[in-house]
């Protein structure tokens, strides 16, 4: 067991809870194998790891960050609170319920500080190329050193792909695109809503990133936001300056042509068009091919990769539950390499019948409650079956409800209420500021309760 | 010899260079390698393949075009035109001198449609890392098909390296970058100019792409540009809203503060901050890492890699002579690997010195002219040692000589000047609108002559 050894990509929210997890084993007493996490970045974080760079990053990596500078949680810090390390652990009080960026990368930080996990991590090392070898049963990892400038490879018995799943654009094309004038990016690269104050923008989609982009916009000063959709609108009580179009069919000049057949002008297109799973370092006997969706294609108890169960994936699908549900596959996928839970004898047939099970369970409703308990109910399967302290989960259920309720009576509100965590039992306070009017997003200003 | 199999990474100007040198001599009945080239993007052109997409592509793969909508040869045709394929042969006609990038293209693309090598090039595929056997003396490569998402390997006896080296960003940071207002872009995701009218722009940097990128804005309206240097301004008799700076040190909100005390508020910084040697896909072994300078490191002839004689480089210099330099070392490539330029007895120790003399040789005087004739001696050099067709080539320097005149006493009209062919000898004629009226770039417009 001590002899193994283990690669984790990336050190996002999925690697770090993977870090934490084996971490605590160790903690306990036990042994645990050789941890290599590599990381991109020149910090952990992943995606909240904010940057102001975009496309590509000083090392000419793509730059991972979709972030913004104005982003809030966009749905109840309630709702994924650390069951090991609680907000009020780490702020020494209850914080409100939708912190700002920088706020929520100041706790996921705090847990693995006070883990001390960071030497475990190799930072500005991008992985090249995983592969796998039947013989030796190893994988064999390249990896780029910017530090120094320099490649090498090192063999392990498991690979743990953490490397998110939200930084590789999906970017429609449109008629016109060629032509059009004015500012054309895609939520990825969009950084500061503050450069739209005064213009008319369009946000394409009608997802968490067109309606979160399009109110930042609105919040720091569009003068209007027009968003299309292409199969339903969002549909909340939007201000007088937001309208809902259905699709874009074109674009001429500066001129966006509706398939209603109406028309208008902008200054900015903002593609809310989603993103993709992409792993430019995996061959096709490892690379995971999923749609956005709870059910992952092909990973047994969503974290297995039924092609090769040596190799695992965290994270990787459409997400209610976030940093709680990654400490939950990454404590299964610790206790799957540490023998505590036995795999080796679930034949690809089983694997593949789990998975199948899961697809069709989620396909059963397209209610958004049913979705959540699905959720819900994954995260809970995997909870029981390790050491993970368990929580009041359905209280998080409870949370997202009522998120939803109060998004639909006021969009522009929605993150003025407060939820009681599941963790401590604690109500978090009122914010002191309503949203639209707290314009400054420190950590500083958001913690002043 | 037949039996050889060829790859080259990338289809731009270098590479389809490389391709029309092995065509040529397939066309003159010799025999010669099985040849693969891999293109990331879905269509040839390099750098010239324009498009509107910043940051990743379709595919997720990093953007290759750094070019914007509007460019114009910013140096004379005659001093890049293809010794084998002239700019009449191409039009039918003779052209004026300062192409716009679609007419550019279009030359490009004649040679070698008229060479009939596109089922040589394999499009979409990203090549994601190179390695070489010594026992076997063979290169594998390992390449992800973004048609069929499918990754796989194949051998080669050579790898020519022509992937550019303008297409990485070098993006450094400045002091409150990460609290800047505006919109903050580097040169390489500069798209469309029409996007800053009526704003006050500063473009950080004093070579080609501040210039360029600067006049480009200048020409379609910007309020003011500010442009501001680290060594040395430009030193061009600008117009009256362009202000050269010192070195900028800091951003405060949307202020630029400039080494001089003076300070300057804008709506966008445009990073006109230069480009990476950059190959994502290559071991330590193989990858070349030099400045971008006259005389590469590591490149004997400019060409062979130094510590792998079986792997080449193009076009990875610093550039005056861009297309014709390109053909030159292709076709002597191309004659290395026939063996009919015999490098097999060079020893490493003798491609180092050949390496050093170069570079001893580009120090020897920092003046432009005598940089220009020296890279003008190195096209000569490669010329005179294969069946390139001969041409006149300080004709082309007293072009490019003409150029640094022209632009020294006017360089918003610098464009509106005319050079004679050095390939045909036929003098092109006035173009039909000054460069700062002519705002339609389009091929149908340019030609109008």
């Amino acid at each position: 067991m001590t002899n193994k050894r283990i690669a984790i990509i990336g050190a996002g929210p999925s690697g770090l809870a993977q870090l934490r997890a084996f971490q605590s084993a160790a903690a306990k007493g036990e042994e645990i194998p050789e941890i290599v996490c590599y990381e991109k970045q020149d910090n952990w974080g992943g995606l909240w790891n904010y940057t102001w760079r975009t496309g590509l990053d000083e090392n000419g990596e793509p730059v991972h960050c979709s972030m913004y500078r104005y982003l809030w949680s966009n749905g109840p810090k309630e709702g994924l609170e650390f069951a090991d390390y609680s907000f009020e652990e780490h702020f020494g009080k209850q914080i409100a319920s939708y912190p700002p960026r920088a706020v929520l990368f100041d706790y996921i930080e705090g847990r693995v500080l006070k883990a001390n996990v960071r030497d475990w991590i190799r930072f500005n090392h991008a992985v090249r190329w995983v592969s796998y070898d039947t013989d030796s049963s190893k994988f064999t990892i390249t990896v780029h050193d910017h530090n120094l400038d320099s490649t090498s490879t090192e063999e392990f018995d498991h690979v743990i792909c953490a490397s998110g799943h939200f930084s590789t654009p999906n970017v429609p094309y449109y008629e016109g695109f060629e032509s059009f004038n004015g500012r054309l990016v895609h939520a990825h690269d969009f950084r500061d809503a503050r450069e739209f104050a005064g213009k008319d923008i369009l946000v394409v989609g009608s997802s968490y990133s067109a309606e979160d982009i399009g109110s930042q916009c609105w919040k720091y000063g569009a003068k209007t936001v027009t968003s299309c959709y292409r199969t339903a609108p969002m549909g909340f009580k939007w201000p007088d300056n937001w309208e809902e179009k259905p699709a874009m069919e074109k674009v001429s000049g500066n001129t966006i042509h509706f398939s209603d057949g109406t028309t208008k002008d902008v200054d900015a297109i903002i593609l809310c068009t989603g993103y993709k799973h992409f792993f430019n370092f995996l061959p096709d006997d490892l690379r995971l091919k999923t749609a956005n969706r709870l059910a992952s294609a092909d990973l047994y108890k969503g974290v297995v990769y039924v092609h090769n169960p040596k190799m695992f994936y965290l994270g990787m699908q459409d997400q209610w539950f976030t940093f709680n549900m990654f400490d939950a596959q990454a404590w299964w996928v610790r206790d799957a390499i540490l023998g505590k839970i036995d795999i080796s004898d679930v034949s690809k047939t089983e694997m593949l019948a789990d998975v199948k099970e899961r697809e069709t369970r989620e396909e059963a409703d397209d209610d958004v409650k049913y979705a959540i308990r699905y959720q819900a109910d994954y995260v809970k399967e995997l909870v029981s079956e390790t050491d993970y302290p368990s929580f009041d989960i359905d209280g998080a259920c409870e949370a997202f409800f009522e998120w939803k309720r109060h998004k639909a009576e006021d969009i522009m509100g929605f993150r003025n209420n407060r939820y009681k965590s599941v963790i401590t039992g604690t109500m978090a306070p009122v914010h002191h500021t309503p949203w639209k009017e707290a314009l400054d997003d420190s950590m500083i200003a958001y913690l002043q309760n």
